[in-house]
């Protein structure tokens, strides 16, 4: 038998594609960046070749392939101009989280050996902190800072006016590392992860098909989640490729601001996470403000109550369209779209799950003793994803104990019914044992949640004689209301088994967020311990 | 410095993730063949258990990795079981065109040496005719044959019932060769191309990004354009991925019963050349058909008319959709999607050309001296293409003037814009060059084809002493029309430039077409050579 190859061209992966499609194909695509004074605009076309000109000048500085070159930066036009710039020439981008503590902030750039740092003016004396402890060759400021800080700094806008913008960019593999971000862990040393060109490109295309986020020309996206968040959920490229306008909202992220944006530049899609939604719909709701522009308002990072998704609905006729990834998946997993003819309840059933596994990404669900679950909807395990945007390791081999057999562990617990719809339960952290069954912290929390007097509500495992763990549920009440644990119990009766309903309530001012956003679960732990929490028992 | 290489797990590309993926995110997914008596409905859920049983017999026929095994059918859901069991159990299917010459066929599948063809009941004649010059080891036959040539015949539906379904998938690289498609060339011997895992996994990604055919859960898909043109545009493969039911119409192909299918099994999109969409306008027009499931009509294979894309529109409510690809490109390369907010008559002329540039492929305008022209939308040259679902070569190397550089030359001539619009002005074949000008056949016939007394026109070039070349227009009349090419000349003038008027008219009784539904040009040039075709001059 004679064998008969495959004739098709081995064409790489890479960044570049997307470079190239966004010149060629939409030059006259917009970005919007937000600015205290107003609105600056640009197109693709000026932000590839200001892109080219910040590669030839970060060659001028040295920087070599495979190089680090780290972004200290709101989401803003320059920030895209070094997504463009640092991977298509072969280096490669750090982002770094600007709400990392000083600690961790030092020791991402040290762990990555980040050679050059861009910087936002307003975020400087972020960086000044902790200039003694880092060692990059070259800061560069965009903008004008208030001070200095005695620091040695480059001008963005003068290195590339310095510079011409005729660069060719170069051919790379595909299995060339392009973008390197680190986990906000709430304990230990951050962990990283480094996208390839592949990965990147796989990436770029799935957010683009019509089971996610169906990304394209006829969009405009408005980026309130942070391009230091798993590069925006992917979104910088994905528009860029499809020629969606991109809206960058720098340090403008309340409801307010966030509500005239989009009443303003009438953006067709907006992606954050719920905590800033919520805020949006109050914002909303003075009747100010037109949304109508959007079709859809993408969250994730945390979930997503059915209260908020309903209320989006009925109050705004918006549908929110829930997203599941980390960090490691790139992070797009799951989109919580209804199956074809939801509607009504049914449709905000779905919308709640945490999301229906997308094209391209394998999920198994993993009991306690390492066997294979069913995808039955009521199997209870740790998801575990396969595919090729989702990580095999973290930078330097560290914590090998996330990934076995070539898939990650994702340390999420919960369910997948025969249709992909996924429903996380918990963190494993945060799974709460009682008298040896598993209660979902997060269906407490969204249930609590519904409930018109309160505005957040967390639920955490505290150790129990008997029972081993129980529920302790924490909540901040909204304006003009107080602690009813009768009918906050009362509430949850219906809805949940009755040693699922917690016998220990307490409330907060605020509720205590990780540098993402999220509900500080490790410090709510930490306060019950230290006795700082007053428990109203029942 | 530290390397800091990729984390992303190289998860292969393979079809097996397509197929794991329609199991368990899309079991219920319906795919529905039409037959002479009825419409069989079935699940994804028992097509894969159906082709994991195929995979298990073919595997006792003795198939092995890499080994072909080729198919004679309609578009059915055992065509579509070819699909995910040959190339997923690491076996090359390789789709006969039921519509090549006989010499033809013959030539294929020696070539491509088919151990085992799968074949339909219906076209088994078209085998037998041939057998004595094939050798396959086994010929399938899918239904009942009203005589069986003498042949020794399996049936499909005892070899599935002889074997279980407990058939696990292998690990295949994603650069192994999964399915082989011969081209059905008008002149020599048919060439081939083998589209690999990798190409298949991103060519079925990219047929669901918004910026394509947008495909997902809420369509059912049926498709016209055969299994074995060009793998159906990808649409098996696709459908599967991402959970839209499939329509299969064996060779009820003509405008009323495909009327008929879109009114009773309501497809949200239908594929297929642009001549079935002008014998469906005609079946339409009673008014007796609801097709008002359809969200787009799909066209490719050929350019479509701006009158067929205004008559859809005008008369029926329905978008149309221009596509243009090649054997060679999987065959996803540009769709005409109007730009945001273009509409009315703008809307019409973006449909009305070739098509824009999709994301994962690149073109380039190359001119006779092999110099790369701009994209200028004015600037003529040859189209050459390069991507990872574009072939780098045909089987066994033939024609390797076809490649150069990495690139496929594509043999069509034209300009593509500054926003990656393409329009082909002729194939490379087809071009007629007078006095040094080129003028273009294509869009000749497209304004000739807008005349009220025209049905369908083809441009081809005779010589001529003074011009070297001149335009001969060939038309089909409307019923109850004669040829006048005064008012024809007259309705060209305001159009193009005068020299490309055509002087050399005639009529034919019927156009004579390819194996695949294109004006068979060369036959008119033979006819012209011949002396056969009776010329109407001004």
């Amino acid at each position: 038998m004679t064998s008969l190859p495959s004739t098709m061209q081995v064409a790489p992966l890479t960044v570049r594609d997307i470079v190239h499609h966004a010149e060629r194909v939409y030059p006259d695509r917009h970005v919007f960046t937000v600015e205290r004074d107003g609105v600056t605009e640009t197109t693709f076309t000026e932000v590839v070749a200001r892109a080219r000109r910040l590669a030839r000048a970060l060659e001028g500085l040295g920087v070599s392939r495979g190089e680090r070159v780290a972004t200290l930066m709101w989401n803003n036009q320059a920030h895209l101009e070094a997504y463009i710039a640092v991977p298509t020439m072969g280096a490669v981008l750090h982002t770094l989280n600007l709400r990392l503590f000083p600690d961790q902030l030092a020791f991402v750039i040290n762990d990555a050996e980040d050679a050059v740092i861009l910087v936002d003016a307003s975020v400087l004396g972020l960086l000044a902190r902790i200039r003694p402890r880092i060692n990059p060759r070259h800061i560069v400021v965009r903008g004008t800072p208030e001070d200095t800080y005695g620091l040695d700094l480059l001008d963005y806008e003068e290195l590339l006016a310095s510079v011409d913008d005729a660069y060719l960019w170069p051919d790379l593999d595909e299995s060339e590392p392009a973008i390197a971000c680190y986990t906000s862990g709430t304990t230990g040393d951050p962990k990283g992860v480094v996208y390839s060109h592949r990965s990147l490109w796989l990436h770029s295309l799935a957010i683009q098909t019509k089971n996610s986020i169906a990304l394209g020309e006829s969009d405009r996206a408005l980026l309130v989640v942070p391009m230091f968040h798993v590069n925006a959920w992917g979104m910088p490229y994905g528009a860029l490729w499809c020629g969606a306008d991109l809206v960058m909202p720098q340090m403008f992220l309340q409801g307010e601001p966030l509500a005239r944006m989009i009443n303003d530049l009438r953006p067709t899609v907006a992606l954050g996470v719920p905590t800033i939604w919520m805020d949006l719909l109050r914002a909303a709701e003075s009747g100010e403000y037109d949304l109508s522009s959007l079709r859809v308002l993408v969250a994730g990072g945390a979930a997503v109550s059915a209260t908020l998704i309903r209320a989006y609905r009925d109050r705004l006729g918006l549908a929110m369209l829930q997203g599941w990834g980390m960090t490691e998946t790139s992070p797009l997993v799951a989109v919580a779209i209804p199956p074809a003819g939801a509607s009504g309840d049914e449709e905000i059933y779905y919308r709640a799950k945490t999301g229906r596994l997308v094209a391209g990404v394998e999920i198994r669900v993993v009991g306690e003793s390492g066997e294979v679950l069913d995808h039955d909807g009521a199997s209870v395990g740790e998801f575990e994803l396969r595919g090729p945007w989702i990580a095999s390791g973290y930078i330097k081999g560290r914590d090998p104990e996330s990934f076995h057999d070539g898939w990650l562990r994702t340390g999420d617990i919960g369910t997948v019914d025969a249709h992909g719809f996924i429903v996380i339960s918990d963190r494993r952290k945060d799974v709460i044992k009682s008298g040896g069954e598993w209660i979902s912290s997060v269906e407490l929390e969204n249930l609590v949640m519904a409930h018109p007097s309160v505005h957040q509500a967390a639920v955490v495992a505290i150790p129990h004689e008997r029972w081993q763990e129980r529920p302790l549920c924490l909540v901040v009440l909204r304006e003009g209301h107080s602690l009813d644990v009768v009918a906050l119990r009362e509430h949850l009766g219906p809805h949940v088994a009755s040693w699922w309903v917690p016998e220990y309530w307490a409330t907060l001012e605020e509720m205590p967020l990780t540098s993402v956003g999220k509900f500080d679960k490790r410090e709510l732990r930490r306060r019950h311990a230290a006795g700082e929490i007053e428990i109203h028992g029942v």
